[in-house]
This record gives C-alpha cells, structure tokens and sequence, in this order.
C-alpha cells in the first residue's frame, strides 16, 4: 500500500492506494468517530462490494447501513440525491454520522455534496471504484449535481476524510469505463508532467489491459499530481483551473448530447483533442505535439472526434462553464506539453476550432 | 448608521444598521465585484422595496435582476431553491456574480444556501427586512432548507460579504411578525445578557410599537450578542449551539404543526418557555426567573402554552434536532439569566416538562 497526503492544514487527509484495501477496517476505523457510518453506492457496484464494506464497519462496533441509487451521470440530479437525505433521516443520522461513498465519480461526487449539506456538513469517506475516480474525482473535495443548464452547477468544497483507491476494483470495470478514466490519466501528463505522459504513451497498451502494477503507478502519479494541485490551489482561483483541461470542451459536449450519452472521461478525451488543436492554432503548441495527444487519446480507446452539435450551440454550452465570466469563455491551453494555463481566445479561432473538431483530425497543422 | 463587524478572519464583514439603508449604492457597491448581481425576494417584499434595490445596483453600472418567490416557512424547500438556479443559468450569472437577500429569513436562509452552492460558491448580500431575520438569521452564515422529515437540515456556512438592516423596513411588518422577531430578541438576553433582558422587560411597550429609537437599540445590541458568539464558534462546535435556546422544543412545534401554521419565532417563544421551565425543573433556574420569562414572551404577544402533539410526536420530531447525538436530544438550558449551556437531560424531567407544557404554565414551581 502507498499512502499520500492531501496538505489542506486542518482539512489534510491521507489517499491509501494498493490491492485489497477497501474493506480494510483498520483503514476506514480512524475516520468513523460517531457511532454510525451510511455507505451510498450504485445498484452496479453496490451488489460487488458494498457487503464487504458493510461487514467491516460493523467489525468496528458502528451501526451501518446502505443506500443504493440508480447507476449513471443521467441520475446525477437533486431528486437522486434526495434520497441519500431521506436515507440519513430515517436511520436517524446525526451530525457526526459518516458516509462512505462506493462507487464512481457520480457517486462520489453526489455523497460528498450530501455530506457537505446533510446538517451543514457530516464527514465523508471516498473509495472510488473506477480508475476516473480513483485518479481525479475523489481527490480535492468538489462535489456536486448536475443542473439541465448545466453540469456540476450545484455543489460544494468539502474535502473527505480519506480516500481509498483499491486497483483490485478496477478489474471489474467495463474496458469503456476503463478508456474513459485514462482520459484524467492523460490529462495529468499533458498538463503536468511531461515524463509521465511519455511513460503512458510506452505503457498504453498494457495500462489498456489493467495492469495491476503498471495501473498502481499511474492511480499514485495522478493522485500525486492532483494533490500538489489541489494543496496549492483548494478553491480553484488560478493553478486548479488546469485541472479542466479538455473539460470545456468536454461539459459542452456531455451536455449537448445528453448526460451519459458520452462518458465524461470520453467527453474530456475528445475535449483534449480540441484544446490541442486550439493550442496549436494559436501557436502554442506545434503540431507535433497535438498529434501526439490526439495518437494517445486514439490509442486510449477514447473517441477524437467531436460530435457534431452545431457551433452554435457549442458556443451556448460552452458559456455556462463555470470558469466563464462575464459571458466570456474560459480555456485551458496547453503552453508545451507539461504546461498548461487559462485563456480568453479569439472568436475565430474557436469558430475554426470547432468546425474542424467535428472533422476526423488530420495530420497537417491545425491551422486551416 | 450604525457599523458592527463580525470578526471571522478572511471570512469578517459588516453589519449596517440605520434608517435609510437598504437602497445606498454606498453600501452596495464594494461588494458587487462581478459584472452583476440577482435580487432573490418574495412576493410580499418584493414590490416593496426591490425596485429601489435595483435601481441602486443598476446606479453602480451593474446588471440587476429579481427573482420572486413564494412567501413563507411552507416554500423553504428544494423546489423553490431551484427557482433561483434556474434563474442564476438564465441569466448567465457567473462566480462573480453576487446574490442579494431582501426579505426575511426564508428568504435569507435560501439565498444563502443557493449562493453557497451555486457554481460551488458565489457571494451574497443580507438586506433582512424582517426583525427576526435582522437580529438573528441574515448573521452567523447559517443557510439552508427544509426536509419534510426535519427543519435546515439540508444547508451550508456560507458567510455574507455584508448586511444592511433598515430599520425602516420593520415599519410595514405585520404586529404578528414583528413578535416572532421579539423571541429572538428576548433569547439573546436570556443566554448572554441579563442587563439586556431587564431592558427589553423596561421597553417592551414600546418594542411592540416598534419605536424606531428603542428598535434600533435592540437590533444593534442583538447583533453584538450574535456577532460575537459566532465569532467565537462559527461551525457551532460548542457556544453557538446556546443560541439554539427554545430551538429544539421551537423546532418540533413547527414541524409538527406543519411549516409555516406557526411563525419560526412563535414557535421559539414558546419554545423558551418550556426551555426554561425544564431548567427551573433540574434546579438550575428558580421560578422567579422562569416567570419572568415567561411574562415577557407572554408581553411581547408570543404564545406561551404549546400545540398539544402528543409527547410521543415531540420526542420523534426532537431527535432530528441537528444537534441530537446517537438519538439522544441536547437541550440548551438556563443556568442563570444571562447564561445559557448545552445538556441532555433525564427522560422523566422531559415528559413531565412536556405534559406541563400543554396546560397554561402556572406561577408556582415548575416541579410537579
């Protein structure tokens, strides 16, 4: 097992990554101090695992019990969360009762939002079972609900207790969960690290496969990056931003083809490749370098192609991100690969941005 | 005017008191830093006082809009919160757009909680228009809703970047509301300020006539009390919880008469008195004091006998207090006047408070 730290001063809290650690009483034990802990999954994963959970919370002398919600970023909506709220009143939850989120990115993001507003505010405990999840979503403390005008517009910062990220998970993931989590894992390279997205473009194939050890080092150089982000950044005023590299792009287009029609991690798949090609059009980056994202996104198993929603309509679903202000669209670009930073950019060059996004990408310099 | 601040470190602010207040681009301005600002009111206050409002951010170069919403206790709930996101998307409103709370608590509670959560937290702007919402709610960050299972059980700590009280505004509150404000009043110097209780006991004639001098007077020195309780403790880990007096006993009248059949500070009122009388029960208080309570909750037009729903339904409805721990109900009790503390208290005390509760307190010892 190899334990991070998240350093938020009096908010800090340890991520556990590692084989057999999700029903780990010893690990979940320090973090459960009232008598009573509520562990919220979904009908796919709750069936896998949530016994096992339940079974060591109980090993601890704590009263648990579960709540199971319908699987799926279409049920990311207030009526779903709702139901967790129902769930603590009638087991008579109280302010230091802990939930335990199991499950992906939308469970994490829901239970982590209803621990932030259950009495202002109840611990939580995160153990992602998607590699998304496990890379990206659980670390940092944004949670939140989907709104129709727009994703994630309802939510809060509120950091969990601890997060624990079991790869043995991972080996039940559909391979189209498994695509979509690479997308962050790419994403955590291209805006961060350079060495480590050339070491995802050697390993691809086998990180593909899910293995176990090459996956452990990928789910702790991700968790490692997010978490020297989010240290320096909690609230999201500047350096966070780069962590929505690929998201503009990416809310629009979950959003325009209707939640859960595209995964988020492959919404952000493609969004990187339109960011790339935006980079590049304003000469940040060469071409070289967006293909090299575009090959590894492609090799990813993750769509490089956009959806062709009009670009008007882009441009509206684009408009109510939440890093837009003032009605003017915010982007995350890419410097070189390894650096990324936030940009207004020229209305042209999103028009023509967009217009080729829908086309398959060619090879030549994305400045048409 | 007068000026209090609440001191919270990066997290202060000012409150406002004074006549003339509510529509001053002056006190306005500094803390409308984005391109625009949405009044959240209601359709009693609204045609009122939110055209002035207006009119005062639209003289500051910003964009304004106003969202109305329905009046009262009963509409405190998910549904209407949503009202104000679904306008916050329609107008584009971005996370520098700030929120402004004209109305009473309801109003503030929700803006609050909506600002809170809105793209994971935008500023807000209390006017309380109300003296229940002046002396007490728009201070202390305090936001939320209802659940049909228990009152703000779904909300945030989500501090305003200022509050303007207009005393002005209490000239046109219903005699009915103006007492539920009274409650909380007599509350602050019943758990913190004995000398401020005998001055409330002196004036309450003219209170009840809300003369603009005395009214004034109150408003401040119950800010001062609130204020520097929540400077102590914010997220009510111990001394905030003692504003909470006549809350639990208050809380379950009003969820158990239906949201809304009695006032927040009616219920409170009421709430005070079997509070107290369960003090004076345990030894704490003597019956003079309990009298004296008693007669200025009766003098301020409150009720003092409660809704007979059954001891049974009382016990149910108090362990969703927020404050319940393990399913065992903490009460705030009267050491003193002027001192309050948090305590569970012995099953027999509460049921024989709760059955005397029922009947007009009579002026003998509370210790049958």
């Amino acid at each position: 097992m190899i334990t991070l730290n998240v350093d938020l001063g009096d908010r800090s809290y340890p991520i556990h990554i590692g084989s057999g650690l999700f029903a780990d009483p010893s690990l979940l034990a320090p973090h459960i101090r009232g008598t009573q802990a509520v562990i919220v999954t979904n009908e796919t994963v709750g069936p896998l695992y949530a016994a096992q959970v339940e079974a060591a919370i109980g090993s601890l002398g704590k009263k648990v019990s579960t709540v199971t919600l319908p699987d799926g970023e279409s049920f990311k909506h207030w009526e779903t969360l709702n139901r967790i709220f129902d769930a603590l009143l009638r087991q008579g939850a109280d302010r230091k009762t802990t939930l335990v989120a199991l499950g992906g990115g939308v469970v994490g993001d829901m239970t982590g939002f209803a621990a932030a507003c259950y009495m202002r505010g109840v611990p939580f405990i995160q153990i992602p079972t998607t590699l998304l999840s496990q890379v990206d979503s659980s670390v940092g403390g944004k949670t939140g609900i989907n709104h129709p005008l727009g994703k994630n517009m309802i939510g809060a910062f509120h950091q969990p207790q601890a997060v624990i990220a079991d790869i043995d998970t991972l080996k039940t993931l559909p391979p189209r969960e498994l695509a979509a989590g690479m997308a962050e894992v790419i994403k955590h390279g291209a805006i961060a690290d350079a060495d480590y997205f050339a070491w995802i473009e050697e390993n691809i194939g086998a990180l593909n496969a899910c293995d176990p050890e090459l996956m452990a080092l990928a789910v702790k150089r991700s968790c490692e990056i997010k978490a020297n982000v989010v240290a320096q950044d909690e609230r999201e005023q500047g350096l966070r931003a780069t962590l929505n590299f690929g998201h503009t792009f990416g809310h629009a287009i979950e959003a325009g083809m209707g939640y859960g029609e595209w995964l988020h991690g492959e919404a952000v798949g493609c969004g990187m490749v339109m960011a790339a090609s935006l980079s590049e059009r304003l000469g940040f980056i060469d071409v070289e370098t967006r293909a090299r994202l575009a090959a590894l996104v492609r090799a990813a198993q993750l769509p490089v192609v956009a959806p062709d929603l009009g670009e008007a309509r882009y441009i509206e679903l684009m408009k109510v991100d939440k890093k837009a202000e003032a009605g003017s669209i915010k982007f995350i670009l890419l410097r070189k690969l390894g650096e990324a930073f936030v940009t207004t950019v020229p209305d042209a060059d999103l028009h023509a941005t967009l217009q080729r996004a829908v086309i398959h990408p060619p090879a030549e310099p994305d400045v048409a």
